[in-house]
């Protein structure tokens, strides 16, 4: 573990950041080839809410919050605190403080790989939060870890100045070289969306829309009465 | 894994199917002799909604949402949809624009044994989902399965036109053969609970009301005042 | 195990007990030296409460509520139910009926390290509830188990008449001998705390403000621009 | 759940019970169209044994054994018990003493969805063990539950009668049904794998051998050199 | 957390540990009420080994091993070292070098709440390991903890001075002051079920032993043939 | 995810290979500065063996072993084949014939986060393997994946032609890059305990080998004789 902080992290647009945050996870995800996703165990701790951000990425030691401090220093308005452990660790590493000092440095949300707590008063004071676990149980400041380096959570790589967005769905990133390609894509698969959602409001089926059914028959997948079924034996 | 699709499935009757849906989880799964639970792990994304619909089931390859496509087509009003995985599995399988094909065709909730997605989406649709998981993950269309044949969620078995109804408690599984006898037993148990709950109201005590202090005895149950316990070390 | 109910507890003085409410979990569990939590895994099925009391205890067998009933008859106004089990157990063992009894009895809410169920039910009386699960699944009432001897959750230690007090963040447990210098301590940290936020409003940063800066060089902390990491090889 | 305990169970064949041992786990699980398998949660305590019969279903209450001991005189040699539990449970229900009644009854293995202990003295015997837990806890005798109606682990249905399989790689079940089709295919599976290990260790590929290189240029996998990737940043 | 370090802390007679570890894991739960087991997931790295000894307790923060570089020191011939963790933590806090140093001492296991490694090396040393986790992640010296001191395992209080006896079955603690009463009821047990090992035997069943069979008459087990289960719909 | 195949990897020297396969896992963890780790959940159907090799890397879809059957391709003798998949999955996606194949071409080893079968076989072949799961469940192979590009497993990036080392510890990686400066540190950790090994067998404490009774007192760790614990209410 190299006890290195990165300063001077290349940030993308904001405009483009705002961009991405329009689409929302599950979009942005699809577009970018289904990669990118924090995966399921990343909740909300607020509902309704979508963020987005330039990372700036701690690793921590597992209940020792250090490297947070070094990491607000680092953040900048339209960032995001992405915090990652050496370990499996349920600490509830940031909290209420913590928030206090990034909102003041123009930073809305925390995306953590560990625990977070004061979650009513995040809650209030309206700092987005997604995280493994809500605990109360407190860290020590003890132990070096970097910022800045690249970091992974839920086997996604995070690198400081990609742009992280978080909605209902979980938490997605966006790698900074990929921004332009992916708002493309998102925009190409947001209108095709549109138009399958007006279709399926018209009674239209995935079936005829994705053109499955001679799929189905390839894989020899057989219709037959619950009658017939039941003759056959299927359904017991 | 047989690749069947189960058509002209017999449903239960929809008045009986709304009665059910009256009592709730907990008083159906009583009402059945504490079966047809599908365990706590399928929430709810939303909070105060209950639903109740005639199972249509799909069987999909962890990854894969071809068979909800095709689950679709044989959905009608009154029915909700069931989706179980060949294997463990966390993708974001069913999302909003599965919901609007469902609305569409009259079905207003998804219970899900792996993830979902679009979930502010769908709460705002007012289209209801219980899952195991919530997540981004998108999904291919390559694999076959099975559609109204049985599958297992939790360990329970679900039918093709079995009643299945949902709380924030979880979700229930009532066989299309025991509607009758499970509408009877739960107004039994209803009726049972309401005088129940007037008494505790009025102070009478479970240990009165079940007549459990002579099984207390015969399990050797000792009551002793806390400085007893001190001098006994029951305290250490 | 030990089939003893203990009676004749010794109670807080209840105006402490509100006083720690004050606090919160987290001020309380950092207050005590940070132990007393109940873990993660134990979560609201409300949002926004918080909620304080002198703990009567209950170990059940799996599945088994036997032990409940027996408690019920052990509270008084201002106690909390706290309900542990001899293994691990998903069970709704506590739900509506219970709650109802033991509002009759000046309770108001219910920490369980298995499940509960009626938690919409719950919500509308405004009887808080934190579980490990909720779960419809339900139970007997044939096996002794025992009620105010000290039990283990979650690794934690609660002995009747401890203060247990729980929010959004979870539960902690201050033992009935430790009130007074607790009260002491988290009125302390709540002072410091009222400082650091104050300053970190104004800007201060939490190395400053801890002195973390020594701490970082001593541990070979190394700060570098982008620009230098990426010719070190330090972002691959 | 039905308090029932079902006798004179129809067994399969014996012979065709050893037939179906000799193909073991993966290759029947395979031959039946990839279904039957209990999952990889239910481990051996023991390696290199095979074992297969005919199923003895219990289900018992978590951390209660009384039904074993019901299900113990259901036993004739040639079969298997198998045990699950109405919700999860870690108790050790079964050990030594159960498995010396079994031993005398022609029972040689026990597939169980909770726990096992006396492991020691069950390899030193020579009697099979698959559990989900190892575990000293012990459990009580109170409350009831079925033999040999359909119990459901891990998802897959398993009826006294239906013919269970264990190996180091886990458990399958056979339907009674099912045997003699699953006997065909095992024999043509095993026909076929016995060539194609015979071409494999010649270096015949996969890829050649099952056809998949059409599949792939259809899927539009691309091949590029190391340098080639490197220049299209596919390395990153 | 107390950081305090416990000396001169009483010893059981190490006569009765010897004992203690005749009986195995599972007779001594059983023998003390059913208590003391650590659970189903602190698991043995080496077959066929029980140990006994007295507890010697280190409390450490999660990832840091400081605490056990304590502990050693206060290690005496016939102890055994228990490693517990402030925070669930998955590191390989312990070793071979540790081994070899406790091995100087007459110490021959360790029991850990977290992980070990160096695995081949102590079955090559004989030296015995049960963890919740085998990992080759190491840790820092940064942070205080406690020794000797009560810890908590699984739920499981463990005081130091305390008699811990691990075999393939698990971990049992029995408190100092019950190893007097817990032999007599092991050695009752043990020869109650020397009785029964040699009834099941000859034959004789569970049901006739215990005398369960009026029970299962109040419980209302109903027993009927496989054809008559057919005609009731027991089967489906 | 890019569906491409890399070919023509660069190999890290065979020697160099041998020569870190000698540290085994733990050791070279440490070196690398406590990094590389696979974590404690892969972990080897066999036990005693060590293996080292040159990644190959596929990453698969859940449930489809079609890009196993490329990667198979891709190896040469002293590589070893790292399974990925695109989402959590149990499938045991590589047994006996797969091995077989590899066998053939000087491969000794898989590494897999799913599944692994035939797992008797394997130990009978002397193949090894590390996996997250032993499950007899099978595959299709239907969906797209990449060869040789990076992959994440546990959090640890793993690009092709790395150095993979696995032993009864687990798993661990050396980036290509690094080998040299690892070799260079192993070495010295090794002289380094192998010193340590001495002292300890002496009797020399890790107190006083790594000077930590300064850090204790600074982080004011407090001895007292277990009668002054006693009287100061530590041991409650």
């Amino acid at each position: 573990m190299r006890n290195v902080v990165v300063t001077e992290v290349p940030r993308p647009d904001r405009e483009d950041i705002a961009t991405l945050r329009g689409y929302g996870v599950a979009t942005l995800h699809e577009a970018m080839g289904r990669v990118g996703s924090l995966g399921p165990d990343l909740r909300p701790i607020q509902q309704g809410l979508t963020v987005a951000g330039s990372a700036v990425t701690a690793l921590c030691w597992p209940g020792d919050n250090l490297m947070i401090h070094v990491a607000v220093e680092q953040c900048r308005p339209g960032d995001l605190l992405v915090v990652a452990s050496a370990a499996p660790s349920t600490h509830g590493m940031f909290g209420e403080l913590f928030a206090t000092a990034l909102a003041h440095r123009g930073v809305t949300a925390v995306i953590s790989d560990t625990g977070v707590r004061d979650t009513q008063e995040l809650r209030e004071m309206g700092f987005g939060a997604w995280s493994r676990h809500v605990s109360a149980q407190g860290t020590v400041k003890a132990t070096a870890g970097h910022v800045n380096l690249p970091v992974v959570i839920a086997g996604q790589r995070i690198e400081a100045g990609d742009v992280v967005v978080a909605d209902d769905d979980g938490v997605v990133v966006v790698p900074r070289a990929r921004v332009a390609e992916t708002i493309a894509a998102s925009q190409a698969r947001l209108e095709k969306e549109t138009a399958t959602r007006a279709a399926f409001r018209q009674g239209e089926l995935g079936l005829d829309r994705y053109r499955l059914r001679p799929l189905l028959e390839e894989l020899g997948v057989a219709y037959k009465t619950h009658e017939q079924a039941l003759r056959d034996g299927d359904l017991t």
